[in-house]
């Protein structure tokens, strides 16, 4: 693939789709941010310094309306953390001269790591081939910040750091999320996480107490509740269509909510995974985004939007047979044909947002980063660092020398355009052995704009024990059947929000992210034929091709 | 400095000072750990695939009791836990032939990285300048694992993995817990953390309930007290001499327990530092470490040793102008040099152990691990799955390329070994400069046998404003004198595990760690300077060395 040229961000990239006028900022250029960086004080870059990640925004943000505060919402745990006394006094090292006998920081001549080299793919040779043949060697050395060869080293990166990761790649962070999500409101800020597991558990333990009822997507990732479940927190799933949650239903269960018949108090808050839903593939329009928004004003709901496959959004797909659309031609382009944040939306800063790299660089370096306002981040870094601390300054390290040596910000927009393209061409080969493979009298399905998953519905009043078997035996027995047929596909009650509700649907999720395409071919070939024989449909076979 | 040969560790290593009998067990021997592991089923390398440590264990335990259950301790939150129902469909996979469109697990194809590589010193030639000259690099490949090249590789470490650590290193990591500890029970198990202070949040979270007191050293590791306090817990503390905790202390605290006067139930939890304790460097030994554990049999107390430390035991100081003693002679020797760990005496399975790699190889990577009884390891495994996930793969690939394939265990005990000399010389240059510079009216320490803390008492009686000022007043106006002569300490009311009693001392802690060599003596100057300033003290200078 031919890359857009590597700056070439003409246009103000607000497509938040509310007007705000922000007449101080000029346009955001991709690239371009590295030239328009304000001077750092060296301090920063050192071994577990302090970052205000305010001086790394590049707007002005005076005209725009500060967030909420969330006293009401935040939980005693959460209100009662002082933060590491010992890691406040690293605030002493400004003073010049000073000889530090304070932190028990170990010297970085006791590691036994000289120099860390990797290997990774040119802007526009993304493949693995293309990466074996053209890719460059990257590496960090041991001092190389005291040398004035980088700012980041392995020295820095593997001491000890803040809660919220290291000034470095922060920084490179805020940058990014000022260029694709602009929040609308002053006071935001960005930490990085160990992860979204962890923002999650770390979120919950922030804004929930043991009893409160959190409202979700009705399928929801399952991890998700396993987390929050043992706090003591149950969840109220809110009906979803091809889009996603909907806003009306969701007023409706908070204007009808009753506290006694329900056994806890009134939500307060929404979990929801906006693009490319886990499990459903579902993807929230601008519109269904705005219309959510605004029954979270009503209600005074905060919002934790999870978000792993944001930039997995897809063209439409247009049929089994028809090529696949070229490439955005653009940065811009790319970045005008993404759905809009909650974030971007988001005035009143009652959103907190939990990015990952895990689904676009690599789930094994454990980084996310969570965006929200000044309030609650502070409380992240405090709880950070008494708990997870930072992610691993080697992941830290070898991020911040693709993402912000290597390739910058522009070069990173090319990478998620290439991976567009490949999860597209995926997403198509699962759509089209399902449109070959599936019996249509039992299955049916929509084509996802986003993520890693097809979902698949099962009439199962067709199934030939209904109504003597209820809709999980019939489950059960359909996930029984295509492991016996060699395919897993994980079963939708693994999903659900709310267990003990009655689901009058049966879904499985098959992922095209993992396997080789003539594997999921065959994977979806393998669950057709299970279904059939769980269902006693006859199947006839020609040129090879299996027709209904 | 020339390493004893790689494999001599020509006895039984059980250094723990209990007698059991193990007839079944031949003598472990460090490096030849790999000649006697059993073969290992290929699936358990693969991505996020489940180990059972059980396998990795060299020795027969049948002999040995089973740890005692703790239920009647383990928290609401930690009993109701699940653990992910989507890592548990992995078993499935175990079927041959079987496609799985299961879990939403990227394909390695998308991890823009080819090539791994670090430059890590030999066995024997560990200072930074050695490495620099003679080390060599060492590579991991994207695909090392279906080439047969490497039981790990970045196709696997980059992606997902379980919450207690990918196979590879955690077999590792079992071998040297049994090599160092060698638990005289049955069912102990091992799980990686992402560091001992997330260890340690989630021990609380799994161990005690909002309003319980914890037992602990009298002063302690502030960031242990600010993990824990959010939670509603507080810490009672045992007073201490040289040799850490009182066990004596600690019975009558319990035997005299009043629920009422206390607020909070008895005592189940002991928190303590065993070696070279933060912030006093006091050291407990082997005969006070059984004194402590026949404490808790009697109160059935459970322990939390935490143990960062552990191998910067050092031999005893003998004065600032003799030499230091030559390193142990075998791996065997430095083996029986290190006081036995409460893990080693722990029959019953009532210690959870933390270590660490922070001190020993680099913070950065945020890789720790906890030893335990299964039933305890199960519910940190099932936590870890669905909040922190497993340490970062990056990290983990780089720790086992080191440990596993490059130094081995024998490798790694003579990197101990070196560091043991290393911070030998730099507790020497603290106590040479505490020695020459601190005035011995007012200043009194002990020179510590293991960390990287001394401890420095203050006379405060002698201040010519006591008893108008208190203690914290004086300790604050020291302190700040301190800064302006440009010397960094830590305040020991900083490190109160209960700030609310009355305290009738007065402490600083200075580390040894991190400071070059002179700049270590220096920082002591200057914070003899500020110390006789504060107290009115003359001093006299000659040859330019102060005299008292």
């Amino acid at each position: 693939m031919a890359p857009p040229s590597a700056i070439d961000v003409t246009g103000e990239t607000d497509t938040s789709g509310i007007t705000i006028p922000d007449p101080l900022s000029a346009p955001v250029k991709s690239n371009e941010i590295f030239g328009r960086r304000r001077k750092a004080d060296k301090s920063q870059w050192g071994v577990a310094a302090h970052a205000d990640t305010i001086n790394f925004r590049q707007r002005s943000y005076d005209h725009k309306p500060k967030a909420k505060q969330w006293d009401h919402i935040i939980s005693k745990e959460a209100l009662s953390r002082t933060g590491s006394s010992i890691k406040q006094a690293a605030k002493y090292l400004a003073q010049p001269g000073l000889i530090s006998l304070g932190g028990g920081i170990p010297s970085s001549e006791y590691f036994p790591f000289e120099e860390l080299s990797f290997k990774a793919p040119v802007v526009g040779k993304f493949s693995e081939q293309e990466t074996k043949e053209t890719g460059v060697t990257i590496t960090a050395g041991k001092h190389d910040l005291a040398k004035d060869k980088s700012i980041f080293d392995i020295a820095t990166a593997f001491n000890y750091g803040q809660g919220s990761g290291a000034t470095q790649l922060l920084r490179w962070i805020t940058e990014h999320v000022e260029l694709i999500h602009n929040p609308p409101y002053q006071d935001w800020r960005c930490t990085m996480s160990v992860g979204s597991s962890s923002g999650m558990d770390m979120a919950f333990r922030m804004l929930t107490r043991p009893g409160d009822v959190v409202l979700s997507d009705e399928y929801m990732f399952a991890a998700t509740i396993q987390t929050a479940a043992p706090m003591g927190i149950r969840f109220a799933g809110v009906p979803m269509d091809n889009e996603g949650l909907l806003p009306s239903a969701m007023d409706h269960i908070l204007t009808t909510w009753d506290v006694n018949a329900r056994g806890a108090r009134k939500p307060h808050l929404l979990y929801t995974v906006p693009t490319g839903q886990n499990p459903t593939g579902a993807t929230q329009s601008l519109a269904r985004r705005k219309e959510l928004y605004s029954v979270c004003q009503k209600h005074d709901i905060f919002i934790l939007e999870d978000e792993p496959y944001y930039f997995l959004q897809m063209p439409p797909y247009t049929g089994a047979d028809t090529a696949v659309p070229p490439p955005p031609a653009s940065h811009t382009e790319f970045l005008q044909s993404l759905v809009p944040s909650l974030l971007s939306l988001d005035m009143d800063g009652r959103v907190m947002r939990l990015d990952s790299f895990s689904k676009v660089l690599a789930p094994g370096a454990r980084i996310g980063f969570v965006t929200a306002s000044q309030q609650l981040i502070d409380i992240y870094h405090k709880h950070a660092d008494v708990s997870t601390q930072n992610p691993s300054g080697l992941s830290q390290l070898i991020f911040f020398k693709l993402l912000d040596e290597h390739w910058g910000h522009g070069g990173y927009l090319d990478w998620l355009i290439y991976l567009r393209g490949q999860y597209t061409l995926r997403r198509n080969v699962i759509l089209k052995a399902c449109d070959r493979y599936l019996p249509r009298d039992v299955v049916s399905w929509k084509p996802p704009m986003a993520g890693m998953f097809q979902w698949l519905q099962i009439d199962f009043r067709k199934h030939p024990d209904y109504p003597e078997k209820g809709v999980e035996e019939i489950e059960e027995r359909v996930f029984e059947r295509a492991i016996q047929c060699g395919a897993l596909v994980m079963r939708g009650s693994w999903f659900y929000a709310c267990a003990e509700e009655e689901h009058g649907t049966l879904f499985f999720r098959a992922t095209f992210a993992a396997a080789p395409f003539e594997r999921i071919e065959e994977g979806i070939r393998r669950f057709g034929k299970a279904v059939r024989e769980e269902f006693g449909l006859g199947r006839r076979e020609e040129n090879g091709y299996l027709k209904y």
